[in-house]
């Protein structure tokens, strides 16, 4: 964020705002880490801990909100300041909903616990969620650094998140055709897989605002984002 | 909305966020109707209309944060105008996520289609579809009417569709352990409830902006929403 407004308040308050997304950032990867080690270890307390955490998130979120609608109204910025606060809003709530993703994993811990299964089931989901953490973790870099090649680069990295879903699901169906004892928790792990790749579209989204903040302008909407697991079933039956 | 400003002109600023917000329930509403139909019609050119439609929510919440923005600039709204304006913000882009959640089914479609199944499979979609329009009718009309008893009343009923998700869930899930060629259309199946229940939540979201619209609180944070499936697996196994 560059700050060299005469009124030095004015620069704290936008301060403030930035300082906020990054601790909303590093406290949504963590999230994201401690939920797939539950899951993985069959871990409640870690699980139980990731499910308190998310309410730093919501707070967080609230509080970006009121500030920058505070500032709106005190300072009616123009221009890249404008952009700013809005892209602070926008980026907080992909933030916020990335922390109820991670929380919505570390709740299957309890039903996936009970029926531990071979270390395979689990590969495919740690592996997709290490791409997510790496989108994220280079998204929150780029909302510092400001570098446009690198926020465009993790809009065009989504597409490896949802070919790897669509995969995984594949997989995971497999597995349940094999064994009736594997459908409970192979459904359980679908929707696990099925967060992450919505994580990949959240930093996606996060990109897109940064786009907007740096460039002024929307990114075009061709967007290579998808959830392609919908035409699963068709190709089997032919 | 109270309107009566000495300056016309942002009279007809704040109708025009109201009038947008309306406009975009009504296409949510039939997007839901639509979505619905093409799985369980098997209709996929009505499920190609949805997915199009999708785009019309995409612009129309633009427009309410850019028209939010504006108006708060220009005129720097206090106390229920501000709430008026930044609710407007938060409750388009709940409808505008209920958009993709029909998006989100009407997509399935293609993979359903080829695997037609019994009437029964779809009974529950269908039922619990029904409770979710229901409870977007109820929280547009008291958008209009700013009807606290009302507003209230649609929170306290989003227990019922997690009830119910849940209990789909589990049926889903003996369909699977029934046959296994029910699988892959029942996993199909499994993520359209789970979108339904989500536009619950949107739903109720949108509730409790409209509360702090109304009354300038938040409501208190024990929510009655939550996806209680994680469970599902902990007691077939006792």
């Amino acid at each position: 964020m560059s700050m060299n407004h005469t009124v030095r308040s004015y620069d704290r308050e936008l301060n403030y705002l930035e300082k906020k997304v990054i601790e909303m950032g590093s406290h949504a990867e963590r999230m994201i880490e401690c939920s797939i080690t539950s899951i993985v270890c069959g871990d409640l307390q870690l699980a139980t801990t990731v499910i308190a955490d998310d309410l730093f998130l919501d707070k967080a979120e609230r509080d970006i909100n009121e500030k920058a609608i505070t500032i709106i109204c005190k300072r009616q910025p123009m221009a890249v300041d404008l952009r700013e606060i809005v892209g602070a809003i926008r980026i907080s709530s992909d933030l916020e909903r990335i922390g109820d993703m991670a929380k919505n994993i570390a709740k299957r811990t309890v039903a996936i616990a009970e029926t531990r299964q071979p270390k395979t089931f689990y590969c495919g989901l740690e592996t997709i969620t290490a791409l997510a953490q790496n989108q994220l973790k280079e998204v929150l870099g780029a909302y510092t650094s400001r570098l446009l090649d690198r926020v465009d680069a993790v809009r065009e990295r989504d597409g490896k998140i949802d070919a790897l879903y669509t995969s995984l699901f594949r997989e995971l169906l497999t597995y349940m055709m094999e064994d009736m004892r594997n459908i409970t928790v192979c459904t359980h792990l679908l929707f696990c897989i099925k967060n992450i790749e919505r994580i990949g579209d959240h930093v996606t989204n996060i990109a897109e605002t940064l786009h907007y903040i740096i460039t002024g302008y929307h990114m075009s909407s061709d967007r290579p984002r998808d959830d392609l697991t919908y035409k699963v079933g068709i190709d089997e039956k032919k």
